[in-house]
């Protein structure tokens, strides 16, 4: 009965709801069935969100506006090749810093759906040109989506005994050799040497 | 009113219910929702399927046998290479050929769920064996759900401009290049030659 909007309860609302996207799907669950969860009204949780979608864009807005700085960088270089690779690095470092959430997100479609009308389509075809434009023609772009989903569905997958710099680290591999990306000799070049 | 039932209601059904799967995600469709697109009675669909989750099975039964076929004549092959090989392409052509179905269904967790709980669970873990051990260690298998999620995302990703035998050419490219397998120099070798 009472309406138990402590500090925390923002944020067991929003794990709470990730979870039972994750069991039901984003459609599948209700405002009530995460207050149920909660163990609190569904007055208590619309004090927070007025509808799941309102609920899904604050635990998904955090990633998005770390995605589009992460474009943005890679954007900024100036090799074909030092793009792919800063976009392909950084989105693997997202991915398995968030690994539970795109296992949870990654292919609902009512999660898509919102999306897809949201800031993250055009998001997403930023990634796939900067990794697309290392191999010329339409299989640079299936390479490119490859990556993209590989990364996502691999680390959402829950590999057994694999922890999370090993998995980063053979992302970043896989990604690089599905796209012909040599690593980088060196992060910061020792010296300027052209060849 | 009129319970429309004939030989073609069956295969309209599933045609309308995957998508309204892909549309709402399976939790989301109710086999009252896929009445009322159909324009019949619920009654009506109940005499075809009782429940989504029969309905959903339906769909996705022709598929695993597909796969199970397609695993089972990979294991048979003699070097890891071969089964790797024969497990990629078979793979890529099964998803090409049925891109919209994966499309749909790859990611919803409802349907992940379903499946969990059947023989897909161990088919994808017999599937990452194959491509996995061609890379000993946990890059291994890092890689072999990178090829995986890679081929069954960007194939449901509907890629502009790019036609199926495009697609699947390059999936599997993207799939070799990843897990680091040489093409095969012919399908059939003219001369038994040994190097």
């Amino acid at each position: 009965m009472a309406l138990t909007t402590t500090p925390g309860t923002r944020q067991r609302l929003l794990d709470i709801a990730v979870r039972l996207f994750a069991r039901h799907s984003f459609a599948g669950t209700s405002l009530q069935m995460i207050a149920d969860e909660l163990g609190v009204t569904k007055a208590a949780v619309y004090h927070h969100f007025h509808s799941r979608e309102e609920l899904l864009n604050a635990v998904i807005q955090p990633l998005v506006e770390q995605l589009q700085t992460i474009v943005a960088a890679a954007e900024t270089q100036r090799s074909r090749h030092a793009r792919a690779e800063q976009m392909l690095t950084g989105y693997a470092d997202l991915v398995v810093r968030n690994q539970g959430l795109m296992g949870v997100l990654g292919g609902d479609p009512g999660v898509i759906d919102m999306l897809r009308a949201g800031d993250l389509a055009r998001l997403t075809d930023r990634q796939l040109s900067l990794l697309a434009e290392v191999n010329p023609g339409p299989g640079g772009l299936v390479k490119a989506a490859m990556v993209l989903a590989g990364i996502a569905g691999a680390a959402g997958h829950g590999l057994v005994g694999v922890d999370d710099d090993t998995l980063r680290e053979h992302l970043i591999e896989g990604g690089r050799r599905t796209l012909g990306l040599r690593p980088p000799r060196s992060p910061v070049p020792l010296q300027g040497r052209r060849v």
